[in-house]
């Protein structure tokens, strides 16, 4: 066993970062017999050196990490500062100058993981990133490696934490968007500005990276349809559980029934109360992966969090040291399908519509005109009517998305419909 | 990329080896863009050359296993015979001869592991085994890399699709035994001969895998404590249901609180109805992680059948192939820790016994009291009588295996107890 560490530079000494370095002390020896040598924290860099960092030697912290990554003797950068820049501007120096990458950072490898992926290449260095999809549950390894002989058709995910947490709670408590979201937030789970994981920015980033991975292509975060849940109300919940469903924020990445074309989308979602999916509870992360010759797989686990995530970072840790000391790189980039990412029109889907009617003969009749006359085809239809007030509720069959958005908006022109009380898209059957 | 095309020798073209043949043919450019250099199907050994294999070139086909493997051209052999030997010999016979090893078979890994995996130490080669347990389910590399910076405590899996279908027939209809393992021969999900599904053989072995890479340590199969499932009553699912618990048969891999030594067992136990391997339906199989860091962890997927085992087959060959290209080998064995395999007696868990005592006063005190007498607390009892006989349940707190079981051998020589109807384990709670 080679006894000369590897050298490992720490960008980032937040939550997950100092249970990186917590790790990797604590648990020296484990690592040095599974990497084939010591591993050593050779530089941490931070915005704060004042604050104390227990378990870190003062000696190692800086506040210049771009020094950090030019040093040249260090063998693997530790990337957990997120946010685009500076770390892709360290992550390439930190290849420039002889290191390999382990990140968590997922808004940067969704916007510029191919040219990320392009510099690692060029320099003969790794990119890992599994902390950068649902935290500790081991995903991108499996994606990338493990169904590397077969074909996935279809990833469906949980992959944010906090949106799971307050769609949970409205559901066994049938408590309100505002009142779920004020829980999650007392208790650590929302961040006091909420908009990324509610409006499904961060889950959107995660379903760029899982369908480029899944698929063997090229999506940006441009490419993938996002809608938040902000907008998800007790009384769909109560809709959703009088057909035997749930409602969860899903990242859904599909190849086309040709072959020929990839989607990739979020949004709130009806998924029923037997798929596995639907019990997933509190903040946990689950992704469901549908591949030709495996079939239905499913990954579940802590999406977030310091230490699982540093789990995942050490992994990766793990095997870039492993491929350092074998003079190897591990499976880098694998774009080579370039399927072109079809827009959310081209989606097939199904459809929940709650309308508020007039309560007068005929309604229904108009309205399944509407619908037959996008060609979107009615499964189910309920008629409630009480004080003078009445609803419908329809659930369509499979069809296009523009088909079914296209319907909703002549529906909305009718004199008849007051108002569309809801639309929520049915998945997972 | 290189154009010489790596050299694959199968050894075997049952329902696993002609799924992977196939896929190879038909995934032959997604095969090559992955690993970065055309695989070429060299040679297929088989029993029966006369049996008509479709898709596969007659001129590939010999009876001649082992002058296949010396041929000395080939790369990888995929070795999906199954059985000891000469599966055994032929991988050993392979690493001598220039080549890497892909085994489906969890049977020789369970029992010469070590062995082998020192032999493709020897040879430099790299022997990997992803389908030799839970099929499809990427479980070996997720322990083995994704996991390498975590600490493994527990892995508590359904890892017998045949027994799980059995169980879940029980649980589901109210069947008895035979009627349920009647269907699942019928369906084909058991073999004529069911015996090393239904008595634990077969878990006992991906138990013994399992909890080798888990903790890092060396398990024999004979380390790993085995009861089957055959002895499983509709009463005792009855018992459960009131317990709001499932049975299931569990390949359970602990580390003990104090660190020092493992164990591992199979044998069927209750778990509550909310842990998530409770719904894990029909044959698939799930495996839960618990791992320092991670937290909780589950795996679920297919856990047999041709197409699910040939995909973890074809991952591995993606990996070995691409090591090959990479004159690197993957993590081998990483026994570093020798921790110490506990016998069943030392395990600690908890007990749900039925027995059939006389329906007199004085009985529970006498029955309270020998569970005093070795140790063992009482967490609830339930009573019943009825047509002048009567039956105690009692659920213990969590205590040694032998306790426990020092317990029930002392109920059964007491006058009032007239038999126990049934011991159960209570797990994952």
């Amino acid at each position: 066993m080679r006894t000369r560490p590897l050298k490992v530079a720490l960008l980032g000494c937040g939550v997950v970062g100092s249970e990186v370095a917590r790790i990797m002390t604590t648990h020296a020896d484990d690592l040095t017999a599974r990497i084939g040598a010591p591993v050593e924290l050779a530089g941490v860099a931070v915005r704060r050196p004042s604050k104390v960092r227990e378990g870190i030697d003062p000696a190692l912290v800086t506040t210049d990490a771009t020094a950090l990554v030019k040093r040249g003797d260090i063998d693997v950068v530790v990337e957990v500062i997120g946010g685009i820049e500076p770390a892709r501007a360290l992550i390439t120096t930190a290849f420039e100058h002889g290191a390999s990458v382990v990140s968590a950072n997922k808004a940067l490898i969704a916007q510029d993981g191919a040219a990320l992926h392009a510099a690692a290449e060029q320099h003969g260095r790794d990119l890992y990133y599994e902390a950068a999809v649902a935290g500790a549950i081991p995903l991108i390894r499996p994606l990338r490696e493990s169904l590397a002989g077969d074909k996935v058709n279809r990833v469906l995910g949980i992959v944010n934490g906090t949106t799971n947490f307050i769609l949970d709670k409205m559901d066994s408590t049938g408590a309100g968007y505002q009142e779920a979201l004020d829980e999650a937030t007392a208790l650590g789970y929302a961040e006091a500005d909420p908009t990324a994981d509610v409006e499904g920015f961060d889950a959107a980033a995660k379903a760029a990276i899982l369908a480029g991975i899944a698929f063997h292509t090229r999506v940006r975060l441009d490419d993938v349809y996002r809608e938040g849940m902000a907008e998800v109300t007790a009384a769909d919940f109560a809709s959703a559980k009088r057909m035997g469903c749930t409602i969860k924020l899903l990242a859904i990445c599909e190849r086309a029934a040709d072959g020929g074309s990839v989607t990739a989308r979020v949004h709130p979602a009806m998924i029923p109360l037997s798929h596995p999916l639907a019990s997933v509870r509190e903040a946990y992360n689950a992704v469901f992966v549908e591949a030709e010759a495996a079939g239905q797989l499913m990954f579940y686990g802590p999406g977030a969090g310091g230490a699982p995530t540093a789990s995942a970072v050490l992994g990766d840790l793990v095997a870039v040291c492993r491929n350092k000391l074998g003079e190897a790189t591990g499976p880098g980039d694998s774009a080579y399908t370039q399927l072109p990412v079809s827009p959310m029109g081209e989606v097939v889907t199904r459809y929940h519509i709650s309308l508020d009617v007039a309560d007068k003969p005929g309604v229904l009749a108009q309205v399944a005109t509407v619908f037959a006359e996008h060609g979107v085809s009615i499964d189910t239809v309920r008629q409630t009517g009480k004080d003078g007030e009445a609803s419908l509720v329809v659930v369509t069959h499979r069809a296009p998305d523009a088909a079914l958005s296209g319907t909703v908006e002549a529906l909305r022109r009718l004199d008849t419909v007051r108002g569309v009380a809801s639309i929520m898209r049915v998945e997972g059957e």
